[in-house]
């Protein structure tokens, strides 16, 4: 914690943080920690310490810290033209390109990205999407959003309400109505111990199909899902899951949103997780990895399929009353042309896959046979532990205990960053892909220590 | 138009614009211009056309184009540190010097800001925060949001709820049930052109009790309003009407919300249209002119009162699950600080609405007497000319003649920005706030001799 000087003052006097205990921070009670700078997964403080940011800041700084190619490409823009609209068919260079470039990385029967700021608001614009869609086609009863539980897409009304996460519900009166949800592909808290993963897959589709009986397949849009839950828990589905829910989906007229504003761009391995689980979505959510955070910017890349029906749908009823003022932002756009051209250059695709698939082994070895250990799992750059109290019969911690937030805070005191994940005792990592070999085992030996210290 | 290079036919290709016309623009017969540069209050396009904004953008360049003091900064943090998360009490120099310089200038019962992104996103905020609010107090009834017609607060699903155009809505479900609109307090469109402004201002008190008193007062949470009503066609409140609605708001113990993202920091010549018009309300939105667009940000300032309530639940409840990855974006601070600093150095806050008055007064001299002028009016720099088929007794056009979009497309020829506003024929008018009195005199000698071509 800071000294109590003039800049940690103003910090619990005016400034109200996001996703914060607002009563502790403003008595001096919670952590207080300001940023001064950074450098590859290496991030400094105002005290001078340097941690190992092993979840690059909101697993969003994939490229890493202190990249001068980006800095400049915004600090370009920032002198050319820091802003203008893009309303009624204006734009500007950097946007113009930066659509291109997200179009040629995209799956191929993806027609067009339009450009927001957070993940929270390009999850927005696709249930507008969605709606406006099934309106022109005459199907205004078609509405609900299947979502899952423990899926993540966002923190606004609706969009908080597709998040399957009581954190983000509660005292908020979410889930609104719109959305509905079904079981998370979360094969270790399958809810019986002796099922195989193709028969828990079975299993989430028997219950997805019940639900889509239920409700009527013509009340339900879409259904959204990231490729491997994030913040539920960092899980990669089960085997065979994603091609047994598109063939549901598919028979029922469901459209598919894939959200990967954690997965786009490389954290998998793949440019897309779509790509990576063979998904064919008819909307795919961007944000985080677009432009490495350097700057806010989000994208839905909309499906020809559903491109031709919006088309027409302005055909019909003129120009579409959709927006946001800092749509396609210049100094986004400018950062993420930067980021996906560095990206490239430096192979940090391949090296997500490459050094994730290793930072997952050193973990399992470091970690895997620690009783409290219940699993060590990851694909491409994100790896969870997820502690238990027993193993066999599994069994998990009281929440009250808060054993994961005990497990991160001894990692810090190591210097090194992780993130307890909201709903489990599950230690999360999702480093910057230009994580090195050397971090990686650094990372393992310290969540290792610290689950000795704190478990015993 | 542009030349069919390439950059133009991407553009068509691949990028889905806000606010557009989709089939139109994809098949190469809507407008397409690619801005490069601007200075003061003119841009320019990649053809080298240099047009007089007098829009600002979407009223959000307040201090001009190609302030080099903003791009350095941004320019500077970029270098420094583009990026590090908020959540969990962390911080950067620059959020936290914003924070404080936000709440120097806010009025004196305030007590904290949050920071989005789009004015959209902190609308969305200000709701959850109401919710939580009222949640905590344990009035979990009390949860509508009472809206005006045609004022615009955002895109979203329930903020374009909020937001009372017809053009925002269609096609896309909205109004949400959440949201319940009164009448909009615009005078030139009162119901009867005998009433007085004190007799409509009564009228507009009358509906919103009767309002209240048909839903119910323990059902209503808070209302929500522009100082003066922005994209719904630019409109000063009424004589007495704020004074009025706050005391019914403070009887029936409803929060106001006081969307400033168009008025905030200084476009009425107020540092706030909140202490322009004596308003006391428990949120304020920002977003525009807090950074006038160098960057996306915007923020949610909580008041003292909501503030005490939020913080004791976090005290019952734990954190609170709210925040985008990107709230608080340094990038987006530090184009506040030096944004706000300029402002302060340029004394810009007076500049609007010194040669805001003059822009009106020139305006009302140059087409004050046309036959199809019902009105000009405005505030601070804020102008707005609206068009009438007849006068006295008055009848607007129909709106598929499009008057209104024609008189701008004139104006453009003349090399003037000005907007058509989405609702009625009404010519807007926004400008930078470093407009000089020769370009307030040259926008309105070309809204004159466009109106004389279009309509004679």
């Amino acid at each position: 914690m800071l000294t109590n000087d003039q800049l940690a003052k103003w910090d619990r006097e005016h400034f109200f943080h996001p996703s914060t205990h607002l009563g502790q921070f403003a008595r001096g009670e919670a952590p207080q920690r300001i940023i001064t700078g950074g450098e590859g997964a290496t991030i400094v403080d105002r005290d001078g310490t340097r941690l190992l940011d092993g979840f690059a800041g909101l697993y969003c700084v994939n490229v890493g810290y202190g990249r001068a190619e980006i800095a400049d490409a915004i600090a370009e823009q920032a002198r050319e033209l820091a802003y203008y609209h893009a309303y009624a068919g204006h734009g500007t260079e950097a946007a113009i390109t930066l659509a291109r470039m997200v179009m040629e990385r995209a799956p191929d029967h993806m027609a067009r990205v339009y450009f927001g700021l957070s993940g929270s608001d390009a999850n927005e614009t696709n249930i507008k999407l969605v709606w406006y869609y099934n309106n022109i086609l005459g199907r205004p009863e078609k509405k609900k959003i299947i979502s899952r539980w423990r899926g993540y897409h966002g923190s606004g009304l609706m969009t908080g309400s597709m998040t399957g996460l009581d954190l983000f519900h509660r005292k908020f009166d979410l889930p609104l109505a719109q959305v509905i949800h079904t079981e998370a592909p979360y094969f270790y808290r399958r809810p019986d111990t002796a099922m195989s993963e193709a028969a828990f897959t079975a299993h989430l589709v028997a219950e997805l199909e019940a639900l889509i009986a239920r409700e009527g397949a013509d009340t339900i849009a879409a259904f959204i899902g990231e490729p491997v839950l994030g913040t539920g828990g960092l899980v990669p589905p089960p085997a065979g899951y994603w091609e047994a829910v598109q063939e549901v989906l598919a028979r029922h007229d469901i459209l598919l949103i894939a959200d990967e504003v954690v997965t786009g761009f490389g954290r998998l391995g793949s440019m897309f997780g779509s790509q990576h689980y063979g998904l064919k979505p008819d909307l795919i959510t961007i944000a985080k990895g677009l432009t490495s955070a350097y700057a806010p910017l989000s994208g839905s890349i909309v499906s020809q399929r559903m491109w031709d029906v919006l088309a027409r749908g302005t055909d019909e009823n003129g120009v579409m009353g959709h927006g946001w003022t800092y749509s396609a932002h210049p100094i986004g756009a400018a950062a993420g042309v930067a980021n996906l051209a560095l990206i490239d250059r430096l192979g940090l695709v391949e090296a997500a896959g490459r050094v994730g698939a290793h930072l997952n082994t050193c973990m399992a070895e470091a970690v895997g046979d620690h009783p409290n250990v219940g699993e060590v799992r990851g694909e491409g750059m994100l790896c969870a532990v997820e502690l238990v109290a027993e193993r066999d019969p599994r069994r998990f911690f009281d929440a009250s205990e808060g054993v994961g937030a005990k497990v991160v805070g001894a990692m810090l005191r190591h210097g090194v960053i992780a993130r307890a994940m909201p709903q489990g005792d599950i230690i999360g990592l999702a480093p910057p892909f230009c994580l090195t070999v050397e971090e990686a085992e650094r990372i393992a030996g310290v969540t290792a220590r610290a689950i000795t210290e704190v478990l015993g």
